[in-house]
């Protein structure tokens, strides 16, 4: 069942605003097996909208809008169906009903923009809207559908799970979207393909694999379409964590850090990180996710090297030899910081993220990162590339990915 | 001048990543004197991309695609270009060189699925990727360009920035566009409507005032096109200055923490943070500017209560009578981070993120920040929202924008 969705409004065109409803709504409905064609983003302007539904339903079954609907005189979707369907407004008593009792639970008074709402087009099934004032509007065109929604995410998000997601579920009857994904780090995108390569050729009709690179790894989608596809994709899911082998991290379409999250939880152990060119960014990464108190203790950012050797304890001499950028030095930091925090497991990086700093031997991109879990060490230097902004986010990327292999190999020889 | 934006890759369509390219360029692009009438999404299939470019170009002078230009056989827009113009690939010397030249600097071998990104459309121009492996390809088509770039966030923007934008500003004579951008803080975006209600009235025709609201601050931008408004455009700035008040931070365009840094250096200072509930995204956000190490020395993140007593020497009496979010705890972390770390200024923020740990009398969105330079401390509540990111992100923008104006008054008051 092809489904498109038509976003409306301004802030979206300029980029105030970014289009996370359409990101949403693409989630929900392609777990409900709905298949998207495309998503069109037009101003509050009628011809454009006009066209915008024109072109999708010659692609499309349903058509979802969001937005240009509020009450103030640039929001023009209602007007534009009107011309769109051949009709025309009518009072509606019960959406007036609707909106008085959204006014009065926010303690508002109705005022004269606000009762316009109340006018809709007269061959449109009405929806009402439970979390604010502009109704949800629902057309019939021959087999097809077309629902106008408002663009507020809260009320959108209601009435798509609420109503329109079961009501389309109902007039099309639709198949099930079953994936896999799998998050892969360690190898490139390139090697990751030729080594897939005789994988994605035999893969049964109906199945595809798409690559999803990210900076320090990359995730994998196996899909299909259809309930009856689900023995198989089982089958041809273990073949592919087979062949994933070292480069597998998990199945799974959590973050690199939810995942580290859940695993330092499930092993009841907390972690520190001792940071300098990251500048903090590792922790935040970690501490982003809701409930990282229970595993994350705190960071030490040392990016001035005085702070290495006055807060973290780093030998001056480690840092003479051997420079700060080096084996010696990161390990150093992962003791140091585990010991000052009390953490079972730490993660410490040193690096050039550029765009200064370079030199013949450590190039700008040059990183160790040094994970600790116990009394097991594991360092690894890696080059990353050459833009400020990417390094930092690649850095810390690759290093919570390595604890969290670290943690996953512990975990499975535990269990052995 | 009309752009369109086309952004290609499934992952879109179903909600994986979120459209925020999109919103970059459109921000971007407007900011150039453009106008973009919409964004069409369409997934790795070339016939939708087809019909995608035919809706555009009958809309638009300019067409921007990004995505779907990687090594791997689900990335299809080049072959889809050369069926839309007519034209075949040939191998590009050059584009091998610069994939072999990134390739060297990350450490890596090139395979054959990388050398197939040298090959490259006969009738486009190439513009090199200077931070990736895949070719930005320029069309033209009697007076329409169409302009094809990788969809990873970095390697378009940096080609957007240097390459692109220039040239299209170059082949359309885009008229210039005047523009004044004032950072605003410490007051909601009605308020700021109503006091600037006159002034936005009496704007002379051509001119606009636009409100861009972000986490913690507001950013206007005083428009106008063409370079014989210029003299104009002085004085109303200088209006408009006045009548911002206090709530002005600085006419420029730079990031709250870049303008920070430029304070800090030219003050000669330099800077720590203590966070609690920030995890160290204020240190990051600090870091990320190039050149930070002229000003920043580091950070300790105290995530834990125990490191803010044993790392930081907050009093144990103080967390247990005023609890850990409190002036008399931020002044404390402020202070003992500033004489650990041997900094002029530092910057302390504890707080309740959300979704947990809210309280009756502090509830979710509770913030207390102190800002230190010397012997001064300027210690403040803000209350802000429910949503974890955006408190996280909201409480940064504060913090930075907190001392900035704490600097930026003394920089006044030492110039009288």
């Amino acid at each position: 069942m092809r489904i498109e969705i038509i976003t409306i409004g301004d802030e979206l065109l300029i980029g105030q605003v970014v289009n996370s409803n359409a990101a949403w709504m693409g989630r929900e409905l392609t777990q409900h097996g709905f298949v998207i064609t495309a998503i069109t983003t037009v101003g509050d302007h009628s011809d454009n909208i006009m066209q915008a539904i024109e072109v999708a339903f010659g692609r499309a079954d349903i058509l979802l809008l969001t937005g240009g609907v509020g009450p103030t005189n640039d929001d023009i979707t209602k007007h534009t169906l009107c011309r769109y369907f051949h009709t025309a407004l009518e009072f509606n008593d019960e959406v007036l009903q609707n909106i008085e009792s959204v006014f009065l639970k926010r303690n508002l008074l109705l005022n004269q923009l606000t009762r316009k709402q109340a006018y809709v087009p007269v061959s449109a099934t009405v929806i009402q809207n439970k979390a604010g004032t502009a109704p949800i509007l629902w057309f019939n065109k021959e087999e097809k559908v077309l629902v106008s929604m408002p663009g507020v995410p809260f009320e959108m998000k209601m009435t798509m799970r609420d109503d329109i997601i079961p009501r389309l579920q109902k007039q099309f009857q639709v198949k099930q979207y079953l994936r896999r994904t799998y998050l892969v780090s360690g190898i490139t995108e390139s090697s990751l393909a030729t080594r897939l390569a005789g994988f994605e050729t035999m893969l049964p009709t109906g199945f595809s694999l798409a690559y999803l690179p990210s900076f320090g790894f990359i995730r994998l989608r196996l899909s299909a379409w259809g309930a009856e596809h689900e023995q198989e994709m089982k089958q041809l899911g273990r073949k592919l964590k087979m062949l994933l082998g070292d480069e597998f991290v998990a199945r799974s379409e959590k973050t690199a850090e939810a995942l580290l999250g859940d695993k330092l939880r499930k092993l009841q152990l907390r972690v520190s990180t001792a940071e300098s060119c990251t500048g903090g960014f590792i922790a935040h990464r970690i501490t982003a996710i809701p409930g990282a108190s229970d595993y994350f203790e705190g960071s030490i950012v040392s990016y001035d090297n005085r702070i290495k050797e006055d807060v973290l304890g780093v030998e001056k001499s480690a840092i003479g030899k051997f420079g700060v950028v080096s084996r010696e030095v990161v390990e150093q930091m992962a003791r140091n910081v585990a010991n000052k925090l009390k953490t079972g497991c730490s993660i410490a990086v040193s690096g050039i993220m550029g765009p200064e700093g370079g030199t013949k031997e450590k190039p700008v991109g040059t990183v160790w990162i040094c994970t600790q879990n116990g009394d097991e060490q594991l360092s690894v230097e890696y080059r990353v590339g050459s833009n400020r902004e990417e390094n930092i986010e690649r850095t810390a990327n690759l290093a919570i990915l390595q604890l969290l292999k670290m943690l996953t190999r512990k975990g499975v020889t535990e269990s052995n």
